[in-house]
């Protein structure tokens, strides 16, 4: 599948509340005052590092809603492999609006840049194995959407979007319930067809449970490499395995190599760095 | 000063927000599945490495929104230093609501204690020297008062606001008004009374003329450190210098022994990575 | 599973809205001549009508947000059956205020105990059968959560909450895939681990090339009771059934006797009537 | 009067949010995995059953809104009667946005159509009385403005449109006042130029006190047929007479040839069934 | 009547976004450097000027929602005189949360205030007339629900509150009708039962014709006072007369002798001085 | 510098909530009624007084949201000077759309061009002094983005914009911190590099204390002119010298007389009055 875009109605809202943070209650005081107001501009959006490129509709909403005299031209997609010096778009027209959106542009796009461009890097790592890396809900407050798109941008896949999208049970769910079995037993009785069951193993007699009661899925939480690969001989393509636990770019590809079908990294969206983007305003 | 606590009226709407984009349409099926709708629990917000808190407030708020019978008792302060298996809080109640309000706590919790971390050791990393640390415009689209408000938390300080609140003449700001000083007159013709001018410079020769000017602090933009030695010399105390540009905790120290007064550091908003807190049931 | 409350952060801005929307400019006209500052009242919220009560905390809401001062003490829980002549919650304090609230308090409560009504009597005339009763995306524009809440209440079941949270293959996705077979794989190949996959099927070869791909669940859009049947067999257990199109409360008995495992009513939220409760002042 | 369409500046807002509940926060993850990105659809909103038409503008936007190269052609305007498999608006344009925003589209307009299809027929039972048709303040929270419209475009009258904006005296005023005369002398008192009274009675006993006072309508609520009549031969023109009270389709013609000026029937906002109306691609 | 208090879910949203507005990103920069964070002070608001109360709930919240700890303690009700000296309110509490709110409960107060007094004062002038000062749509945008009820507060009444709460026929609908007469037909046809019709004329023969068509009321334009005065007399009860058109508190005594019902003056509300009340600390 | 135009994404938010505001629940009801859907009008906004124009953006933008078909060509720029009879703007298009916005139109432009107006009567008054005008935060809740502007258009300056952006020392302060210079101790120990602090002085100790510290700016508050004279020439160009308290357009050019370098006017803000401006129908 080629990356979705999401549509404007959905994106809009936070463009339009993060231009009114920066601009406050009387706009670019520092553009007013010194760039003429009929002055124009060609400019463009130039990436300072390798990586891979999120946000561009939102960067492009930045400026045509500060002007929509502004015209911006995208010289690549988002997923789009990006380097130092490339050119990600132009943009064009009246020096001062695109003077006074710039910096929420290059926060939109640097931030959800480097969640993709982190993405496609442990993607990478994990090449050959049957691992498809994805995000968890430990995402930026605000931003969860875009955020979950940009970790596609890079290759990486989501799971749950949030609280009401699917089942995980986690280890407090379970102590609460009084052990896996019961916990899955709880949840089947109630769940929608629709919704498949997760359930948090911390050993191999939990997984043995959660198997026994028919998980659609196991999270096998901070297990170290041999119990993950025990774990998934065990299992044996009945449920979807998941490694979770710390997960950095570099313990990726040996959790990889155990078989495991998901590795989920709350790192993607909550510490990944911004990818660096400038603006350069051309001869 | 001691750090001043943001008015709720200014985090409450961030927290409903981050509640309502976790929550979708249903709420958490998990936790209304298979924890009792009147079982209680006693946790704890927990460290689970070295570093210093921000966001109790909004952490705090997150809970008491899903369910205002939860007590949250701090046993910390912003700004706190926290250690590994550190309680900074504990959390009493509705098991239910807890468990649903984890996540946002967490995020919110986690982000501006990352931020607030990050800060700190570069402010420690600089200690002796006259330098101070300062973030950036370069902030997470909405939560720009949240993320000022978590390096104030590190001891670090807060440049601009948004566009509104100070002038900062940037290099295509020069560029366009035709040079430093026309750029500088322009904004001096133009600025309120208790608006100060800051003007970004590449070189000495335009410091110099920004001087010349009587600009109240120059930006001494991607200078090396030879060079922001010199600049500092020669502005012998006649403005604020600030030296920015890829700044990062290890480059920091040197950059500070030059002299300068302010080091601004984007990475401290955009980049820095999420401190590590869980929630623990106790036994 | 008992019905699990939705959270206050969730119903409070419906709540709200709905007041402002009833207040207009000027709030309550007519209780503001008439009925004098400090005068207390004791009410109750009276069923008129047999049904299944849903919506008492948004009922409640209305009430409190309106003035603080007046108590409101349900008598029964949502989920509970009613009758003629029930209290369902006493509303006691100032005048002024029930009366402002009472329109916006009955309309939350008659709609939603209409659509929990409504499930209830379904749900019980496809008693002993296996088929569950779930409702669709066919919600009032603005109040899905609550509505899909009200059928929880009635004791039925949830389809999808939106767009995002499953896959549904419909008629024209197959007509574009170029088949069910193929919008299968593609959908396959996209899908989240946590994510079902559910394809509308509208004859038994399609039935067949969707078990053939391993649907999760199929949709038997529109068959007779005959062809239902035998759908049924079919599957014989291997996926999900889901009967659906135009099912009305007559019609419903004889699907469920098909065999198949859910039946989704678009008329549970989009068309069941109002359960007619009124606000009694006592003596 | 041609009915007038409500401003795009007061739909936008409903539509809005109605498409973001509906995408959460991924949007159409069916639609986009399984349509090809620029394919491209002919549709129309095709009738199931005979009705009247109200919402168009709602159902355009959303359309418009999801994607703005979706051209939406409309066959009829509100208010337009149609029929089973009577095209009412030709879509056109990239088959992904169709898809998206069908179901809100849709939601919209099957649910006002349905309001305007009820009243329509209520009228129609009506004609050749004096009798005309107008709905109450039992809305649909959040929907006020566009049920209201709705039954405009079904030929029918709208009461009060929040507490605000007329003065209607109802029983529990009445009680509390110490009698329809009291509450009225109250009411008059303090009323605007601009503001009409209206005054509930119970009996002709309270009719001919409300007469006496001067009040511009009575609603006559809950009156048997045989009373109605009477009630109308006793007002005799000096007023409005409103009869009410659990009116349904049913029942109207007959409280209409009583001769009463109005009838008001909650029914029409907050029981009518949706309008059957479906989205057919054409080949 | 006494004056009735608007609720709280009105007011709430206009006090917290005069709050944000000031707070902007950071708060109260001052009072957070300078004054300790435990400080307790006893504050008062004192008028300084004579005039008329309104705001009071408005002010209060705004201390209330800065910091749940303050304690406001009223001295007078809305509608009440004050005089240089008197003491409107006990604002006790943190020190820094009281300074924090003092700007935005004072631009409530005086603003709410400014328009009561000048109600007062006119209403005051007309004394012994029939006149009833009443206020337009002329409001501050966004603020027209407090301002129409601080003129309530100084003795006033409210003409229409929207464009959809009565008919207001202006010249230019008299002039695109072809003539009064045609207007208030058209009007007639389509008006609700509970909404009154007003047309302004300019001349005698217009409101000749106005109450041939049996008009509810008269706006008598920029008429002088002798016009005004046979106006009266022609109209002579059977209607309400209202007399507008850059009405000033020197030209309202004169023009009530008229006799007209109404005097409508924009005067209130679009240009009233605030009135001068300030915070006092006590020692 | 000439005035720089707020951005879009600023004010439209304002102008979509008057129209709000203003068309309630169901629209222009006259309107509808009256004016042919058709019928096409050619209109003008046009000065009825002397003044200054501020506001033209946003009620352009009320005419567009209603209507996009009504073009509006201005006539004259913000800051531009006008008379009785003076055309600002044509508007033409849709004669029912230019009625239902003409009073949220004109309520933006009257307002803002009162303020404007007032700003320049006074900047003209002090013209050949050294003083220049300022606002204050003394604004009408919700508008001080616009009501800030305006008083740019009308020549005058800005002080601060809230509580956030410069730090204002005010008497209750310095009572709280034990004087004027350990108040400027902790603001100068706390403060930001382009954050300038302003202390407010009631007397020349108080004054020497202040520049003794440094402050950046005294406010000489209440003030008569002698002692407003001796304190400019103590502070000889050490500090910007702001005069303020019941400053009036009549004693502004005494005050100015003095030598301070800023006077600022609360009354700009909370008292000006409108600016009579009407629209015009063209034959």
């Amino acid at each position: 599948m080629t990356l979705a875009p999401l549509p404007r109605v959905l994106i809009e809202p936070l463009v339009r509340a993060a231009l009114l943070e920066d601009l406050g209650c009387a706009g670019d005081l520092t553009t007013d005052m010194i760039v003429p107001l009929g002055h124009q501009a060609r400019t463009a959006l130039v990436a300072r590092e390798n990586g891979v490129i999120a946000g561009l509709d939102l960067a492009k909403l930045a400026f045509e809603l500060i002007d929509p005299l502004i015209v911006v031209q995208v010289e690549c997609a988002d997923g789009a492999i990006t380097a130092p010096g490339k050119a990600i778009a132009r943009v064009s027209g009246p020096a001062r609006g695109i003077l006074t959106a710039e910096r929420t542009a290059l926060n939109f796009l640097g931030h959800l840049s480097g969640i993709a461009s982190a993405t496609a890097s442990i993607v990478a790592a994990v090449h050959g194995t049957r691992a498809k890396i994805v995000c968890t809900r430990k995402t930026t407050p605000g931003l969860r959407a875009v955020e979950k798109y940009a970790v596609r941008a890079g290759g990486g896949g989501n799971h749950r979007f949030g609280l009401d999208d699917a089942i995980l049970i986690k280890d407090n769910h379970v102590a609460i319930a009084g052990g896996v079995a019961q916990a899955l037993r709880r949840a089947r009785a109630a769940a929608g067809h629709l919704v498949k069951i997760e359930v948090e193993v911390d050993n191999l007699d939990q997984l043995k449970e959660a198997l026994g009661e028919g998980a659609d899925a196991v999270l096998l939480d901070n297990m170290d490499l041999e119990m993950l690969a025990r774990a998934v001989a065990i299992v044996d393509g009945r449920a979807t395995t998941e490694a979770s636990g710390q997960v950095t770019p570099n313990s990726a590809p040996a959790i990889a190599a155990t078989g495991v079908d998901l590795i989920s990294i709350g790192w993607l969206t909550h510490s990944a760095p911004v990818l660096d983007i400038g603006l350069d305003f051309e001869a």
